[in-house]
Order: C-alpha cells, then structure tokens, then sequence
C-alpha cells in the first residue's frame, strides 16, 4: 500500500493538471500511472521530476529504446518492482519481444555478476588511454 | 591491490592458455585485462566465467554497442570502478562519443532516482497487458 | 510469508519477554511489531539488536526525528519494504507531515542519482581540509 | 582517474559559465567541485542537476543541515567515496562536529543492518493507520 | 506477477526438456522452481545459467551447506525475495536449524552495518601481507 | 583519507583503551584494524560496536571459519574495499587456501546474477512448507 495517498487523476491543483496533461500528451497514454500520483503530492517535486524526466528520456544521439532498456537494467540491479514492470512493459511498446528481453536481462545478469567478482578481487584498472 | 596474485599472462597451465588465447581473438585486443588474470588463480571459474561472456555478449536480438551501454548501466548502478573503467572504453571504441556518454549517464541517474522514489512510496503496479 | 514462525507477543522466554516488555514501554506501543518478533526465534540476537538500537535511537547531539529521517533514508536507498513502512509511520507520529515527507524523499532521490553520476565519472574527491 | 576531461572552472561555454556562477554564488564557494567539471562534459545535463539539486536544496519544511545529513546517509548506503567526503564535510561546515557525526553513522550502520534482517526474515508490514 | 509467460513443465523444447530433466535429477526434487521456468523463455541462457550453476554448487573444496549459507547472505545483502524463500529452503534441508538460521543471519546484518560504516568512515585497508 | 583523524592506538580514554585491549586480545593480532580507530573517536559507539561484533563472531552452531566466509560475501556483495580486505586476509588465517576463495567468489559472483534475474523476471516465491 502506498504510503501516502495517491492525487487523483482529476485534481484541482493547477501544477499538479498541468503536469498530468503533459504526461497523457507526452506518453500517449489515457492514464496517470502511480508514481506520478503519489508524487504529486508535493506538487512542486512533481514539476521537477517530470520536466527533467522527459527532457532526459527525448531521443538524442541514443535512440528511446535504448533508453527504456537502460531504464529496466537500472531498476533491475536495483530490485525495484514497481520500475522493472513499468519499464519492461515500455520496452514491450517499443518493439522488444521475449526474446530480446532474455538477452537484455542475460547481460543485467551478467554483468551483476562481474561488478562482484571485479570488486571481490580487488583489479585495478586496465591502462586506458586518457579520457577525452 | 587484488587480492590474489594474478596469473602471468604467459601462465603454463592448458585451460588458462586457451582461454587467454581466445580472450585476445574475441576482443581483438594484444593484452589480458586484470580481471581474467584475477579469475585464472581458478582455472575452471576462468573458463565458465569467460565461455558465457562470450556467448551473452555476441551480438543477437541486441546489437554489441547497446549490449556494452547494458554493461556500463549496471556497473555505474552497483559503483563497480573496474567495470566502469572497462566498459566506458568499451562503449568508445565501438562509437559511443562524449556526448553520447553524457545521455547514457543521465538516463542512468535519472533512474537511480526514481526507482528509490517507487520504492519510498511504495507505488504498486500499474494494472499492464498480462505477459505474453 | 516469513521465512521464521513469528514468536507469540505472549512468549513465555524469560529473554524474549523482558525485551519485548521494553520495546512497548520504551517506543510507547501496545504490540509487537513483527521484526522483533521474527527475531525473537533467536532470543539473545534479539537482546543484541534491541539494546543497541535502543542506545543508538536515544537522543543526543542529534534529534529523535533527524534519526528517524536517517532511517527513512536509508531504508528507500535500500528498498526495504517493511523498514519503509516503519520509519514512513514514525516521522509522521513524530510530526513530520506529507509535505515535509515529500521533501526528504526528493533529497532521497536526489542524491541517489548524484552518487551514481559521480561514480560513473569516477571524480576524485575535492581537496578539502584534514579531518578533525 | 575521471573517465572524463573534467571541464575547465573558465570554461567559454555560455551554459556552463553560467551554472558555474551560480554554484559559486549560491554555495559561497571560490572553486568548481569535480563532479559539476565532470557534469559540464554535457552542458545541458549539467543545467538539469544544478537546477534540480539548488531547488531541492534549498530549507523548506526541512533546514538545511537536515538536508545534508540525509545526503551523507543516502551516499554511505551507496558506498559512494566522493559523495561521503563532500556531504561530510558540508554537514561539519553546517555546524555538525565529530560526536554528532559519530550519531548519524551510528544510526546509518544500524539500519543497514535491521533492513537486511527486515529482508531476510520476509516480515510483512505492521497494520498502520492508511496514509493521509 | 512475472514479466514472461513461465514455461510449462511439459515443454516440447529440446534443450528446455533436457535442462529441466536434469534439474529434477540433481536438485532430487518433482517440480521446477519458477526461476528456471521464467528463464526457459530463452532457452539458450537457460542452459547457460543451468550449467554453470550445477558445476559451481557442486561440492568442492567448500561443502553444500556453506555454499548454500552464500548464496543466502548474497541474496539477503541484496533483498532478493525470491531468492530468499529459495536459499533459506534449501539450507534447512540440507539441515540448518532455526538457531543456526538465527546465527548466520546475525552475521550477515552484522557485516552490512559494519560496511557502511567503514565506508563512511572512509577507511584505508590494514597493511596486509601480499598476497598469495 | 579517513573523514575522521584515527585515535591513537594509545589513546588514554578509558572506554577506547579497554576495547582495544580486548579487540588484541581476542583477534590475536598487535595492532588496532584501522576501522576501530575511526569508530574510536565516538568511545560509546565503539563499544556497542566491538560488543556485539564479539558476541556474533564466536562460534556456535556456525563455525569460525564459516561466519568470516559469509562476511565476505556480504562484503564483496556491497563492494566494501576496506572490508573484502580485512575478511579476505581473516579467511587465509582460518585455512581458505586460493583455490576455496576461488569457489567461495565463483557461488558470490552467481547468486548476484540470479537474484538480479529472479527480480527482473519478478518470479514469485515457489511454494514451500510453512516456516518452523
């Protein structure tokens, strides 16, 4: 159960409406999913949130899939359930079948693996040539 | 300091030379990173280790470059250094511009971010399509 | 479902009993909540936990509701359902409201995103004074 | 080593001589810290987080040594060095000294530790009263 | 509820026929554990995982139980429920009692508390001996 | 660089001096571990830190060598340098030879890469016999 009350879809508060409209617009969908409801109840971090969210999430030189598939290997190192449906079911929108997804996670797992074992032995990093 | 002492990368024993062999085919690269020179105090860990690197990794549904990004999303979520370090240079040396880092990083920020706040509210699911 | 049978509030372990009639009289409650009782199968780790979360959730330099922020903190970083709940309820019994609650939480997230970018650009700490 | 060039304090950059007047101005500090160079490798990002981290910063409900402390906590549960040396110094700049400083990690290592019992045991949430 | 379709026990699938056939006869159990059906939906990483996991649980110089105790200190420092439901099963058949149970988990709350602090601490490792 | 200036291995205040001894004393060692001079500087937090860390470390139903194998997967887990150190070196002093770290690391590195598929699959637990 959430721990504070979810805004309703039609609230009153005009940043919380105004916010709400841009999600539909933007998301082409005709619901406000949760985390944006309970955020709304400090309409102002609400604002903060979704303004940098979508100027993060517009394509640029790496493409919207790529993003949501960076967006569910995030939440899945995280273990964060709410993220991992919303954001597998957004990689779902954009073409990722079943089998795409096993190999995405197959490198999630992968490389949950490797930090560990990097980390355990204590490697120091490779020479690499210096950064641009 | 790694904790183990790592294995010469001209090391003797028959499963470590085959697997350092194929390492520097695969990658194209004239060295054996730390990492696996870390992995080969355990010859057989080595081979299981790097047998499935380098199926996951080959390129499928997924293409090499987003497979790396995959790579540098979750070691930057876990602050693996050696990883980041390695998969950073990865990313460049398949095209990957600062630029393009700079998006990748804020996606994966960005999720850092929301995934503690679905997590904080305790935000469950948004009723999505059952899985197909 | 806990993977331990939750010890009966009632439990006649003379250890179990003295804990558990210090956690109600201490944190002024008339129940048991379930994380002691879960670790009451094991009844001196119980008095461990107890006596040092008692000593360290006393008041002192700093304020009973910044430790219980702290706590908040750290359970969203962490994800930890239950502790989410728990310390989300004793802010507010303490007097923090739903706005004030909005406003830790976006530090919360905040920084959770923040440790991730300076982890992924691998910064060096800024010169800064020696510690005291 | 930064796996970026960390961008120069005079930087010509229009959005970057900007940003960095104002974390100057609003942090009362005369130098550029790391992680904003590092940032400035992608201007508008840069933008993004110093707009977002000065809102969020700023006391509201919640002063700002508050503020900080929830910083320190949030970065010692994520491991990340660069982080725990600057939210800890910015707490003892704040007026925090070694014994209260000794008081919030008391409470940090605490619930680590009660978060992963919490975890591992499955207790479900007490019935609390439904959120507001 | 699960982001694929779990595969059916009966699955026509050569090589998902074979890896579940084999997971019944070394694991002596009559059902497939949801996890090695969720990954059935790519049945290349199936056998990937599968096989590894048999050859690296597999007695060695460390017994079955302790590395059962692993995999549940791992899971639990990480709050994977699944993962925990399972691992805390398996040690009790491989006959971990309740007390001992108590005790491992005491350990593995005890060290994630002392890893924060020596995190936010900032300690540097003791001069140790080279390594071997 | 340590955020705190380590006490003194001679430090003269009764509660530091008194830990010390017993920390020598106990772990056969003729130095102070750097961890518990950081905590020295808040004596109070030292002992309920020592105290409780004596109490779980000695055996039981789980022997010595065991409980410092479940420290490090808990260490290595949350990529603590200072601790997968200390454990590493604690666990060569009770016999693991590099061959057993080997296999110790190889379940740790494993069971990071299930829990994370067992998250992103979100598989429910299997179902179990109800707890002891």
């Amino acid at each position: 159960m959430p721990t504070v009350k979810l805004v309703d879809e039609n609230s009153a508060h005009p940043i919380v409406r105004e916010v709400f409209a841009d999600i539909k617009a933007t998301k082409k969908i005709d619901f406000i999913p949760n985390i944006w409801r309970a955020l709304a109840s400090h309409p102002e971090h609400l604002r903060l949130c979704w303004t940098r969210l979508k100027a993060i999430m517009a394509p640029g030189k790496v493409d919207a899939l790529t993003k949501e598939i960076i967006a569910l290997a995030v939440s899945a190192t995280n273990g964060c359930n709410y993220c991992i449906n919303s954001h597998t079911a957004a990689t779902q929108k954009l073409g990722l079948d079943n089998e795409g997804l096993g190999e995405v996670l197959a490198v999630v797992g992968l490389f949950n693996q490797m930090n560990k074992l990097a980390d355990a032995y204590q490697v120091e990093p490779d020479i690499l040539p210096a950064p641009r």
